[in-house]
């Protein structure tokens, strides 16, 4: 068995370094003659010199007469004086040459007809009064675009004005992409088309996406991707693809198969028909990077992952296509963000953690998304990037750090920023807001309904979820907010009231009837996390019927959220959990009911004045959410959105 | 004749509330059904929800076997354990399902085969090791993106392992552009390709250019532009347009026709067959426009100066297509700048006033562009644009002023300001610092050589370019930076020798030999600005002659580059002028040699530091630059680049 051990591993600045000085320099990018008019975001391959001036002539810039300016000195209003038109007047429109002899345009306010043949006027014009002479904007020769220029729609009308028709722009860089592995599937091999959507399966492989990520990139990027299609793990098909096509482009991006795993053999390929300059960099994600050419064309190896492969592209491929087309890279803007958590990193490798940003008050704050590189959710729903370098540990909560942002700033302004329990009509929600109140976000956090609490209390969301049963009591959510949150000046908005219950496999094969039942020793439980609403309800149920937590097995498993819990149950790695009927059903599961909780939105009164906050109750009380969130099932709608009589 | 005033002028504010109301409200999107690999960039239709989980099975995070948890509880260094292939022990590779029974994952290095059917274990492995469970990215029907959310490279990601191959979007808002004007013309009616290109002719017209400025704007803001091709103006012909086209698009844009003039009838066709909500915006450039409807179709008259057009789309046409999509306007960036002179504006008027954005030493300033809206090029070389509001009379010199950068950030820090006497070679200077050190940018401002020395004792530039006869002794530049200059640590650069002299029509009809002729009754001269360094040696040269100014025929007209007296003379504006053989032979005109002039670059010693000062000093010095400059005419490059011996 044949396994590849990184040698020395580059620090991303060394790797960098090696693409600007190695990579950079393979590439050779041809010109091409296109039409102006589609030329748009291409990079001009000469200099251009207006062939013609702009204006190409004295023309008029006002709608008027125009005179020869000499034939009108003296005239006042008192003395006016006729002038034949079309001999010492000339109509013109904005644009018009002035006819020859004439140097003066009279606006059109100012012109009296007196009939068909004769004019009067009343001012007297000075010599070149509204003329836009020949070359105003751009004179025959002067430089209008150095080369490697990237042209903007503004400069659309700059060439056409200087008379060009045609130019010549660098050709698109363009760039192979070879996803590798036997486990991928190509979109359309699915069978998803025919499946049902509530309960789809799948063949058994793995979607292969990063290779559309990456066109996706390499479009923005002034690229021109070419895709391959899937190339199994054989050295041979993966030696052949890159022989057919290596010739046709200008660098080659083979995805997955430069780890140091059995089957990863894009290395030992590169070393044999070409050179490998790096591989393995100190960055997480992205580590497996290989740097290299095949042949004469450089080849970077992109990690499988699809967070390392984006963040290997970002990285160490971009640089190509900008270096290669002369362009300076936009870099992201940057704010200071403060962590809500502690974020220890390792020391030695350079992380870049995805974070979601909230600004509440006049703070932004950062909370880090899962850190694993095969979740690309931490990339579509995050805010920002937190580079940690290599020789920190990380970061203290609440010492600001620098955060590069993934979404512009005002829409991180226009986010409500919700942290707490997760329900299901958050979603909808967040959707329905977006539809009706435009440019107005929610971000929804999922930490418990207690982490909810500190997080009102820390100042860092601007609402907090939760459906917490005090055990002493048996009353939701009051009795913590008085505990936990007093002297803070709050609102209680109720959302929904929703069925908790048994989460069991379909059918109930194991026959589960209720609480009672999970101490059997046939099965296997699955917890949500301490703290959250749903643990405290069940431990508060627990208690009342005197089941002893230890004898439950699986108790310690913690998920956390329902459709995490509901997708161990489907999956068989659990028979049953605590959780919300609409899990059960989007899983195709069973659900024994067991309580109706409540599930309120806290609310700090100070919010209430901020438009965005108001949007989001209008939307809470719009019959649209209340119908949508009754059609999920298991929910109650029948008191949403009311202001609930809560006092310290 | 039919004239139009302008009614109730609005403010920009309210025009744009009128957009946001009245034509937004017009436009009905609908949606399609796209290959979500087509989809970059697109907005989605409507919310969507996970397909199927990802992964949507347990798989392998690493490459080795996978194992049953429990088997291998107890295993240690010292007492290893064999496992049977294919029953015990699977191989796996990352991505790869987890078979049946299985519940962890050995990775590859720690795995020891023993041979064909056994492999030996060293460690145990817990439950769950090196798995990735089903959904842990997403889990089916949790909702994936909302409604209007737009489409980037990561999300494409997402949505194909959510196992959408096809997706909803919303069709892109289809925008109608009507270039009308009877002086325009297409650019392929011009007759340039058949000119040379040193002295190209035109068609007496305009080419029409504004329609390409705006459908490259429009594709930029996600919409779908359809132009026209030119009407003229007849209000026959654009109802003829308007009414064979307006059905099958969400947004109608007339370009010119909506001022005041005899010839603009778009507000009465409007009026006739539809409403005008909105004729002139208080804003300049962009007064002329017009917001309407024709019949149901959202409407917008664009004025027909460039400027003016880009500026009333940017206000008030682009939020039509970000509103409609749903999408938040990202700003543009903004910094503070000091303006180099005072900036008068009338009040009543917003003005989007044009600006070069130099960075020198630690402070940013901006220098204004010429204001005309038909002087595309203060958009083309605009580094950022100032908003003066409609209640201000301006902006001081000296008063920190905020701009909203045009082009990065990056780029204004990347570029070297040289403000001064115009030279072409600076042209070629710049375009090979662009081409040998990407990515620095070199900026020239040309403001006569005095304008330069006084730049640098304001510190706003890097460098200045002069030409400066001294009178007294004949000496050229020292005698000035001496005088103005005391106290800056400077050094001077050469940079040419160039040739001035009479620049005159084509074969000399007037038969000029000299400066005496200057005064001869039958023709006009035209002048450089005072304080070029071309017009100090015009007025030593005739002091020394005994010419009396005064007596020279257009002696006051001023021109302020080579090009444009060059133009002048072309355009038989004036029969003669002092200037340099490049500028004569660029316009195919006569050129009578008078003397020989030095052009020296003065740089404050402090910015032999930055290392792009160092590169313009190394492009200066290199054979390209000098072979380029000597091929051009009229100049001597022997000394070129050497640091003269200057002592105060």
């Amino acid at each position: 068995m044949k396994r590849t051990i990184y040698l020395k591993k580059k620090s991303l600045e060394e790797a960098k370094e090696i693409v600007s000085s190695e990579i950079v320099n393979l590439i050779h990018l041809g010109t091409e003659r296109i039409p102006v008019i589609r030329s748009l975001g291409r990079v001009i391959a000469e200099p251009l010199f207006a062939k013609i001036s702009s204006p190409p002539f004295h023309c008029a810039a006002m709608d008027g007469i125009a005179v020869k300016a000499e034939n009108t000195y003296g005239v006042t209003e008192e003395s006016p004086k006729s002038l034949l038109i079309d001999e010492e007047a000339f109509f013109v429109n904005t644009g018009n040459p002035i006819p020859e002899g004439m140097d003066a345009v009279i606006m059109i306010e100012d012109v009296h007809l007196i009939d068909s043949k004769r004019t009067e006027i009343r001012n007297a014009a000075y010599p070149w009064q509204h003329i836009r002479a020949i070359g105003e904007d751009m004179i025959a020769t002067e430089m209008v675009f150095p080369e490697n220029h990237k042209i903007t729609a503004y400069d659309l009308g700059a060439l056409l004005a200087s008379g060009y028709q045609e130019i010549q722009v660098k050709k698109k860089p363009r760039a192979l992409i070879i996803p590798t592995g036997s486990e991928l599937l190509e979109p359309e091999q699915t069978n998803l088309n025919r499946a049902n959507s509530r309960s789809a399966t799948i063949r058994p492989g793995i979607i292969e996406s990063n290779s559309y990520i990456l066109s996706g990139l390499i479009l923005e990027d002034g690229g021109e991707p070419i895709r391959h299609p899937i190339v199994k793990d054989d050295p041979i098909k993966i030696k052949e693809a890159l022989l057919s096509n290596y010739a046709g482009v200008d660098l080659i991006l083979i995805i997955a198969g430069s780890s140091a795993g059995s089957e990863d053999f894009t290395r030992s390929i590169i070393e044999e028909s070409g050179e490998v300059f790096v591989h393995g960099v100190s960055i997480m994600p992205g580590k497996p990077t290989l740097i290299g050419k095949f042949k004469d064309r450089p080849m970077i190896g992109i990690p499988g992952y699809p967070v390392s492969a984006i963040i290997a592209y970002e990285e160490m491929v971009r640089p190509i296509f900008y270096q290669s087309l002369h362009l300076t890279k936009t870099e992201r803007p940057r704010i200071k963000v403060i962590p809500t958590r502690k974020i220890p990193s390792k020391l030695g490798t350079e992380e870049f953690l995805r974070v979601k940003v909230g600004n509440v008050g006049k703070r932004f704050f950062a909370t880090p998304l899962p850190r694993g590189s095969g979740v690309i959710t931490s990339l579509t729903k995050a805010d920002g990037m937190i580079r940690i370098p290599a020789l920190s540990e990380g970061v203290d909560e609440n010492e600001a750090t620098e955060v590069e942002l993934l979404r512009p700033l005002e829409e991180i302004l226009h986010t409500v920023v919700m942290v707490g329990s997760h329900d299901l009509s958050l979603d909808i929600l967040a959707n329905l807001l977006g539809r009706f109140y435009p440019p107005i976000y929610f971000s929804s956090q999922p930490v418990g309904s207690l982490g909810g609490i500190l997080a009102i209390k820390n100042g860092i969301c601007h609402m907090a979820g939760l459906h917490l049963l005090d055990p002493e009591t048996g009353e939701y959510n009051f009795p913590y907010i008085r505990s936990y949150l007093r002297g803070v000046d709050l609102k209680v908005i109720h959302l929904v009231y929703r069925e908790q219950g048994l989460i069991v496999q379909k059918k109930n094969p194991k026959k589960i009837r209720g609480l009672e039942d999970l101490l059997r020793k046939d099965f296997t439980f699955i917890n949500r996390q301490k703290g959250s609403g749903t643990r405290i309800l069940l431990d508060h149920m627990l208690k009342t019927l005197s089941l002893e937590p230890a004898q439950i097995h699986g108790y310690e498993n913690e998920e956390y959220t329902h459709m995490a819990l509901a997708s161990a149950i489907a999956s068989g790695r659990a028979d049953a959990g605590l959780g919300i009927l609409p899990a059960a059903q989007a899983m195709d599961l069973d659900f024994i009911p067991i309580a109706k909780e409540r599930y309120d939105l806290v609310i700090p009164s100070i919010y209430f004045k901020d438009e965005k906050i108001e949007k989001v109750m209008e939307t809470i009380r719009s019959d649209e959410f209340k119908k949508m969130v009754f059609q999920m099932g298991g929910y109650d709608v029948s008191r949403t959105g009311e202001e609930l009589n809560f006092q310290f």
